[in-house]
């Protein structure tokens, strides 16, 4: 109901502030004998984690996970897997100088008026950093998904007006921006340098992949897997758009075009064509699932912004502290983070879809 | 769990397969004390039934609804409210001869692949059919809303490659494709003519608007308004895409841009612009929330395909039977109702959200 | 939320009131590929309904179901399964007279004070005819069990003062009060008609028990098997007590005695005793799942009875109508029903528990 | 899904195992607004902790809480709760030893059954060390009452043979068994040590009551007010029966006498006699809700017992350790927790049951 947790079979809960002492998440559903161990989560954090380059936050946030319940030998036990991050390097006296300020494109109206208070140290719940929660989850979620063969890749496909053009998988994780195209990586990071000489930031375009997912997940009518991948993406802060397959290009096709024909490929029925992203009438058909999303620009800048205080008074505001001039890379584990938790709940849930 | 169910607070189960007796669905947690008559869900279902123009299906559905239970003296009881419409008009025969085939851009080949079995006739519960019960309990969202003032407004932006340039309300009703321009209008009917005649079909864009939403709404984390917005609308079959406010183009804008400046606007905190699609931080501020839906071409289409049958030998197709050359004027209605839905569900969790 | 669901992976949402069109319920969840007949509902409805001997009341409710969606070809397809029983032999004129009083044992001044309306026509909602919508499901989910060679037996256990001193389970069906004592059932029955002739009611004790369970139902902490059988129980409106196993005699019996010594029988791990009714720590242990209910009295009897009306005004009311002297024998199919229900839902979450 | 969540609009998820490092719980959908300080939750952490009395194990668990979210000067900020108890004095070595035997009462052979692994340091998950989480939640529900003018007082009602037979509330936490009635106080001391002498333990009999609860809680038909009250209470891993008000000995009543005659007291409608326990048709009337529970005597005592191993094969066990010879003490307040919990979840939803 007060929607801090996410999934049905497999389940988390997350909790914590940006300020407050550690962020955390409680795992509910996570099938008893899967081998984890503490890296499989700090390999995740740590590829989320601010400081990784010049176009990332300075701040210095190591999050180191701890496992506080549910492993037993080196295996899950089916009993809830609590995880906690402490946080770390926080500084909250910048924002006890704007706590009757708005910051424009942030949370803090939105907040005060649903709550009527509002922790105003770093976003308190709003903030960036409960995404932590997310990815800690999603590195569990991909064990499962792991012993079922199926992988995720996350890459930047645009920031800006820079677009990648090409698809090479190793490049991905070599460059600062997670793009696959090595040149168009190199024109990204210019442009976000760039940026943030000027005081202000870039949005982009990122997508992800799940490969080798079974026929069969997704749960008509309302749990569809493209709906559930929807809300998944929908959720990030940043996130101002989600499409599917061709998604918004399918709009212009006409349907002779639009539709996949079916064929055999490797002995199994395919697609020649993947306009659909793999998933046809909410379940997933075998082929690629693929989901772009729109990543809105960092809304903390340096430039001086106008706005309102709490009274209504027209002010002038500047968002101190380190911030990413562009969120994409680090989009890219937690956008793979929140389709790993689809996948291994709609996995689970096909156990029980079926008799045969 | 399994898919059928939508909303927390105030929430929907559908049931009911195209060429079955009836379609239905279940309200429970309409609060007690709503004025409600059939004709209030009625009138809706009539704007969603096909038949209407010369651009939809010829099917005869009159789709009328008989409610079995939550009303008394016309009032709702706060007891589930139970709505069913008969089917009628129902020809399963020319889905016998291909009930071994699989319809490319339909879900045959995933509903078998998930469940083993699957009721050919008319697409089963895969039918755009089932969204009858959304239309019909959409309406009852839509009394909730109107005791809150809160209106919705749904049209088709884009049909093809033909763009609506201008809005003006009062128009969106009186054509064939639900646009707000006039001249747009005439050109997406020719273009959708076009289309019927070669046996092809059409995609496009719908837009919804709900005005005067307090501000407020929306569960964070997870539960945030524009990620169940997403679910809501992706949960439709035929939606591959779904942005909020300035949405796939927000990316390419510039931090300085992109964030909407706080100003007071008629005594009351507001935005100068809405970019941000009237929710920050997945709460609403109070803007008009704006969603805009990536229609995919109708699938089934007169034209010969090629595809596989159930032992995955190739084959031909011809899909007969009576089907939209553009599903877009009918997706209005239902995307309406789905934004109402989420509306509704919100409004009520938002009373117990605080004690202030 | 609103309650009218019950479950997760096998869940039910019943609707309908006892004077209005129609009762009903839609299963979600259920897998697809199980046999399912419409006579294999009508029969245990037919167990259930009034009119079936001296004791019962003698409304004439045939309960005839329709099955409306989810079955295809004579087996389930994992869509919701719509079942609908039409009211018939509604004479709402008794209940206009009394709508403004409160019947004494009844919900109507509590569904008053909580919706601030209320149906009065024979209850409304809160009639015993709502567990027609329960043994209809509950029918469904006995074809589950019956795939796992689980069984269930319900019997009277007392009427009264008068209990049963053997156990023959042949005897249940034979005589109006469903008790496996044929003595103790011909002294219960002259009880009935005894508080009948004064214008009174009786209440009782009902057994359930379950067979061939298999260890490893029932989810910690919370949905413990013991803990949703007692909901599942105490959800009825007659229920105001619920005991697994030894049940309150444990409560006075020492830790060496109580605690059920593990044994191998049938080169499986069993007990020696059955004090804990088949489950330990919420989970299921292969003994038989032992539930005994506290009936109470129906509370419609023909005697005069004081009580205040809307305006808090004392008054005499007499209920009028035809009521069962007591409910014990019908209750019966009913609480089958609803441990079926647990049981069923429980079975398919263990599917996921552990990927051993 | 997996059975560690509790509640809907409050909703709890609990996490730990006995002697992992810690034990916790998230709280999510606790209004904003409610003052809280560690005491409040402190307090009552010491009345469940053991080492109380000579009648108590003599573990030493200081229990100390940390609030790790959710709160912001003083007062709850509508976002996750998040409470830890740090786990101390746990010493895992007597659990090597009987790692592969099944103590009998515990759940030793049902988590292997269900899980294929099980944590058997201190019973892991299913050690009543859980029920801290519950309590530190509890606490929290309580605050929410306290606004709301709601009480909770528990007590023990019976401990093996000896019953209480008057109620003195201010008594009752003057003695180390929770009794209302000094006298039967210091008879049921006595028996517990006498019990504790011969390695072995006692149950008996807890009541919960609630007073001052509004009429209108309670969500018809399965959230029944008492449905969920038994559920609370009969997912504690002790408890083996619950009832509800007469429970058990109104199945002996006749209808005339059972029924709770309306009237008026103090300017409102309440009822004479109080048989139904506060709850008709599973909503509040106003009256004091009376729950009581069938504690069995604790699993762990000091007698040598007959059992078998992993293999199938027959040993002896011997349960080393501190354990308390009765859990009745300590229950009483696991209990009210389990039922403020309960109320607080459905006072939140009953503020949208109705628009009157």
């Amino acid at each position: 109901m007060a929607g801090n947790s996410f999934g049905d079979a497999f389940r988390i809960t997350t909790w914590g502030e940006s300020h407050g002492p550690a962020i955390g998440v409680v795992i509910d559903g996570c099938p008893a004998g899967i081998p984890l161990r503490k890296e499989d989560i700090q390999n995740e954090l740590n590829r989320r984690s601010p400081g990784q380059s010049s176009i990332t936050t300075s701040r210095k946030e190591p999050d180191k996970v701890e496992i506080l319940a549910g492993l037993f030998d080196g295996f899950t036990t089916g009993q809830p897997i609590s995880l906690l991050i402490k946080n770390q390097d926080v500084d909250s006296s910048k924002y006890e100088k704007i706590k009757n300020l708005f910051r424009p494109g942030h949370a803090d109206f939105t907040y005060l008026a649903k709550y009527g208070i509002r922790d105003y140290r770093g976003g308190g719940r709003s903030s960036a950093r409960e995404t932590t929660a997310r990815v800690a989850s999603g590195a569990v979620a991909k064990k499962i998904l792991q012993k079922n063969k199926i992988a995720i890749i996350g890459h930047t496909v645009q920031i800006g007006l820079i677009k990648a053009e090409k698809f090479s998988q190793k490049e991905i994780e070599k460059n600062f921006v997670r793009c696959a195209d090595k040149k168009a990586a190199q024109k990204m990071v210019n442009e976000i340098h760039q940026a943030k000489k000027t005081g202000d930031s870039l949005g982009g375009i990122v997508e992800v992949i799940a490969k080798k997912v079974p026929p069969g997940l997704g749960e008509p009518v309302f749990d569809k897997l493209d709906a559930d991948i929807a809300k998944a993406m929908m959720s990030l802060g940043s996130v101002k758009g989600i499409e599917i397959g061709s998604g918004f290009s399918v709009s212009s096709m006409k349907g002779s075009e639009a539709n996949d024909e079916l064929i055999i490929k490797s002995k199994r029925i395919s697609t020649k064509t993947n306009h659909a992203g793999g998933i046809v009438g909410g379940i997933s058909n075998g082929s690629d699932i693929i989901a772009r999303l729109a990543i809105k620009p960092t809304a903390s800048i340096a430039q001086e912004q106008r706005t309102v205080n709490r009274k209504g008074r027209p002010e002038k505001i500047k968002v101190e502290g380190r911030h990413d001039p562009c969120i994409c890379p680090r989009i890219v584990p937690i956008a793979e983070s929140m389709l790993a938790l689809v996948l291994a709940d709609h996995l689970l849930k096909q156990k029980i879809a079926s008799l045969k």
